[in-house]
């Protein structure tokens, strides 16, 4: 294990396509069946994980995918239990559904099967992770907290996430649910983390925690607060809107790549 | 008559508050009280003109302006009516209701009636629109096409405003209808006008259409295409999403001031 990991995270906006071209869960399955031809759905963030596991598992298999197991898992004891441990161990592409991002983390967090993802993916493994799955990714994620209108600057919740992807905040069915407030509010808190806002059926496939590149059919907003030269942030005003300047935005569709540590775009005919 | 306008626009997101502080009403009614007494109402836009009406001069009426007219123009031809036109003689602030943009610009556009509301706001007068009557401020303005998802960057329409403010293209129900997609792509399309995107019960007062200030509960956006290095912009791709690379934005709340001209928001202490 060394600090730069060797491997995938494909971060999904939510309601990825699975019954047209399905062109994210395509690029999925080709890992899977690449490798040991066996990914594993962990539905831990979901209140409906049966129904859910079928639905993946219907379209995996039709993708090619050999062998499609489903982690179930429902109390954190269960994230230390041997065959769940086992199934991870055999797997190179781990599947996170959406639902609920606080159970991602308070069932997994630091658990033996979390261990395991995190070797997993430091040695060239793919985590996938869509709408609750994705906003778990980075080293703090957002939250909605109760009654959060989600397009204010203002209101919003952060806890700590999986920590598989450094420096970024992520959001996702972004465009659907007008999330732009939020994430600037994100962004603001501490501009050290560059905002990814993605939307529905829309993924960044990023390598080596380095360079993504952008899959599917919406659009992945990209917002750098480095360049922010007045902000009114501060915890005397935590409800009112919060005043910035100077925020830089990028709208990447797909195809588009970017350089998370330059954090630039990367456009054809660019020296890189 | 001259070029810069001695005026005041107030163009206000929608839904400005009728019944609490109505700090937006408030400083539409103080203008009204210092000047004539009088307000005028167009109900142009408006499916239910009778309706609005009466709200509005009730509100208006308690907030101490002694006369409120109302223009209820349902066909083109009431916008030359010498009667209609005596009353936006007498007044000094004009309000244009929510509704349909495009019944504004069709119904009065060029007209005798239009001719007057612009030689009142060039000779000092103030002229407020909301929701619709916001939009329609500009010379071009952004139209909800049948359908128009109006998240995404690519779908928009555009059509010939009121020109009453100039080199912006202004957006209303900002936050509550996600529309920062749709006014990026008014942006995109020409970075000469900048993106204003006004929040419910949120004003901006614009002054001889060169600098104004926040008034109400919620943001604006401001987004700023000059510096953009990248877009994919082109007639041949209207439905895809478009890519942008380095759009600055800015967000103001109560009491924020932006210079129009020099692009940028005035900040205390610093020198104008």
């Amino acid at each position: 294990m060394t600090n730069q990991p060797k491997g995938t995270l494909i971060i999904i906006g939510g309601h990825e396509d699975k019954e047209g071209d399905r062109a994210i869960l395509t690029e999925v399955a080709r890992r899977a069946r690449q490798d040991s031809g066996r990914i594993v759905i962990i539905t831990v963030a979901s209140q409906e994980p049966e129904e859910l596991a079928k639905d993946y598992q219907k379209v995996f298999g039709e993708l090619g995918v050999k062998q499609v197991d489903v982690l179930d898992i429902r109390e954190r004891q269960e994230a230390y239990d041997e065959a769940n441990i086992e199934k991870i161990l055999g797997a190179r592409v781990v599947f996170f559904t959406g639902g609920d991002q606080l159970r991602i983390t308070s069932q997994i967090g630091d658990s033996d099967m979390f261990k395991c993802l995190r070797e997993l993916y430091y040695d060239g493994g793919t985590i996938v992770g869509t709408s609750a799955g994705a906003a778990a990714m980075p080293e703090t994620m957002l939250i909605g907290g109760a009654g959060d209108p989600s397009n204010r600057v203002s209101a919003l919740s952060m806890a700590p996430g999986l920590a598989f992807a450094h420096n970024v905040v992520i959001d996702s069915h972004f465009a659907e649910r007008g999330r732009m407030g939020r994430l600037l509010g994100a962004v603001v808190q501490n501009p050290r983390n560059l905002g990814i806002g993605i939307d529905e059926d829309t993924a960044i496939v990023l390598e080596r925690d380095d360079c993504f590149w952008v899959e599917g059919s919406g659009a992945v907003y990209i917002v750098d607060g480095q360049r922010i030269s007045y902000s009114s942030l501060s915890e005397e005003n935590p409800e009112g809107v919060v005043s910035i300047d100077d925020v830089t935005l990028h709208v990447l569709g797909k195809g588009d790549q970017f350089d998370l540590h330059k954090r630039r775009p990367i456009r054809d005919g660019q020296v890189e």
